[in-house]
């Protein structure tokens, strides 16, 4: 079987980008992103299929299929990491994906073309914009918000995209239509720790939660660290910080609901150990699968951080920089999953997605469905990420089964 | 009267390293901090004394007296800035100690020369070692310590000296011995709000409250925002932001015996919006007048933090970065500076120095006395950071008449 070339092929990618934590560095248009690209497109054309990439650098594999009228059915899923990252988020559904259709292509000629899709940018890590080849493909992003997306060094998405040879002004051409697609299908890790607990190796994402981020920042007084009295002190970071415990005690009372909420991060200003800290600025990223009890949550939040913000003297501003909606799969996609699943005598169970994926935005245009593996106590942005060589290739007999029974 | 030229310099000074935000920033050995000491080494030429730096850039303005075995007679304070910094922190002793020298010698000579002391990196902002100048002048500085400091860009602390000229091998040649100087005073802003609170523009310091400062590193674990339940987290920031509750509910309990304890700053890693925090880490800055006070302070702290980090499974560790003893002002420099307030009508109180003063250090080589000048609502380290001409005058008149005194 192909188990060993898929563990290499993972440990291969795992050194694009490797960080002294044995992570992986590799932000959207740097230079390790491009390497690790490179290494997987050889990959694909080895494997026979012909390889191209679109105006934003998603790469599109393709193998024809026996009707030329045919809308292709497509797999995939990123390359990309979070900083210090781990190997497998992403990474599990290229390489199965590409697995899949080597496996499909030795099996014969199958009616309808087969796609593999890596996506660009997947992580929101470099300009707090995620899933953003997945929007271009679909044609739904704001360019002039891109234009203008700098990263922590400064450099803006257009001129990180010509560093390596991209046309910012070209992006539009990325955009695919209705009906170039039958289907798509992302396998990916769970990201989260259910299916351990249930001691499963694989799930069926019945719907993928969407992100509200908020951008806080708390205007409070600079002053001596010496020689201000507590009592006379108007602390940014002591309302932040207790914003950063109001947001986990809303998330907690919503969590029922499947409604998670993070202070990913929180920046003092000015930052020195003999200063009261004047301003703070928090990062907020609450997840659910359902808008109506996400825009209840995002309320109970807002009213939270004002009543805080009250009680301290310090100022907020609120932005809202995200404010997306959940993605259902497919209902007949999510049938045809757990008949193959039954079929292979595999259990399974469905599942929800608290991660965005690009499968929620390719949705747009095709029928859609994904595949959970377990991975380990559900760590992931994170080098501990981990999921086993055993349960990945039972997702990849599903994933191919589902493939064959799509295409066929 | 002087008035208008001590307005003039303190405007003019405040233009060296002006940012958009009115503040200062003239951290030590930057560009901003050389073209100030320029000016002000101009300034001093320019009023007859004799100028000269010591290897770490400490300036020593000097007029000869009388008798030329007798001690000198010393005043001063600094120029550098925190970041954004105000204009009156370093600024008006400085100015006011060249003012009252002006002064002195438009009286005629006096017995004992008088020398004007402008230290070098009094703020810590830049390397995290406060009163610098004045360590290396008293002989007690731990060399190697300095020598691997890093600013927040990489540069060690011989890179930015070596940048203007300054070699890090010779500064031991700073140090001066007992019985050079025969007392130092130094004029500053109170930097709190009592002197206001009580309406007077003048107070004499009676001791100098020292820090502890604590760098908390604490250890959760990054996992997938979106992906991972509310109850399956651990959250490095969490953790950290009831650690700065707790840091205030422990100096509010201190408050009483002259205890204040800041969190200054905060840094979260990997510091994405899409990943629970995995690490955090606080620096805190502890002061007080009273040793035994301070160890009970940092005790109860150490308990909290712990308490804490068990309670949440985020393990921390804690590096005392600076344990200093708090210093007393010499009685008879007191006795005599109120002595001075009296004769000159002016109404003073006795008070507390909650920051650290350059006079602290030279303590260990001279008797020392300290002026404290009333400050709009106590702010510092902030451009909104203020004294009325009409207070720094007066607290000119007590130090004028302190030298005299002192030098006659």
């Amino acid at each position: 079987m192909d188990t060993q070339w898929v563990t290499d092929v993972l440990n291969h990618l795992s050194q694009f980008g490797r960080t002294p934590q044995n992570g992986s560095n590799r932000l959207a248009f740097t230079l390790e992103d491009m390497e690790a690209r490179e290494y997987f497109k050889a990959l694909m054309h080895d494997a026979g299929l012909s390889v191209k990439e679109d105006a934003f650098g998603n790469i599109i594999g393709r193998i024809e299929g026996a009707d030329p009228a045919a809308a292709a059915v497509a797999v995939g899923s990123h390359l990309d990491t979070v900083p210090n990252g781990g190997h497998f988020d992403g990474m599990v559904g290229s390489v199965a994906g590409l697995a899949a259709i080597i496996r499909l292509k030795a099996r014969g000629p199958l009616r309808a073309p087969l796609e593999l899709i890596i996506f660009q940018m997947e992580e929101s890590s470099r300009f707090s914009l995620a899933t953003l080849g997945s929007k271009m493909m679909v044609g739904r992003v704001d360019l002039e918000k891109c234009r203008i997306a700098k990263d922590k060094n400064g450099v803006t998405m257009p001129e990180a995209m010509r560093q390596y040879g991209y046309d910012f002004e070209k992006l539009p051409s990325a955009a695919r239509k209705k009906g170039e697609l039958a289907c798509f299908l992302e396998m990916h890790i769970e990201q989260s720790p259910t299916l351990e607990e249930k001691n499963l190796a694989v799930g069926i994402v019945t719907a993928i939660a969407a992100p509200i981020r908020l951008h806080i920042v708390v205007e409070g007084k600079a002053s001596h660290s010496g020689g201000t009295a507590m009592n006379n002190r108007t602390d940014a970071l002591v309302a932040a910080s207790e914003m950063v415990l109001a947001v986990r005690t809303v998330a907690n009372r919503f969590a029922r609901k499947e409604i998670v909420a993070t202070v990913g991060n929180l920046a003092v200003h000015p930052g020195a150990m003999n200063v009261v800290p004047g301003k703070a600025e928090l990062w907020i990223d609450l997840r659910g699968t359902d808008k109506a009890v996400m825009d209840e949550a995002h309320a109970a939040l807002v009213t939270a951080v004002n009543g805080i913000s009250a009680m301290h003297g310090t100022p907020v501003s609120i932005t809202v920089l995200v404010n997306d909606t959940p993605v259902a799969m497919t209902p007949e996609v999510i049938s045809l999953l757990e008949e193959c699943a039954r079929d292979l005598a595999l259990p399974v169970m469905r599942i929800v997605s608290g991660a965005g994926h690009d499968t929620m935005n390719i949705a747009d245009i095709t029928k859609t469905g994904m595949i959970f593996l377990r991975c380990k106590e559900g760590l992931s942005h994170n080098p501990e990420e981990y999921a086993s060589p055993e349960d990945i290739m039972q997702g990849l007999d599903l994933l191919t089964e589902a493939l064959y029974r799509l295409a066929k």
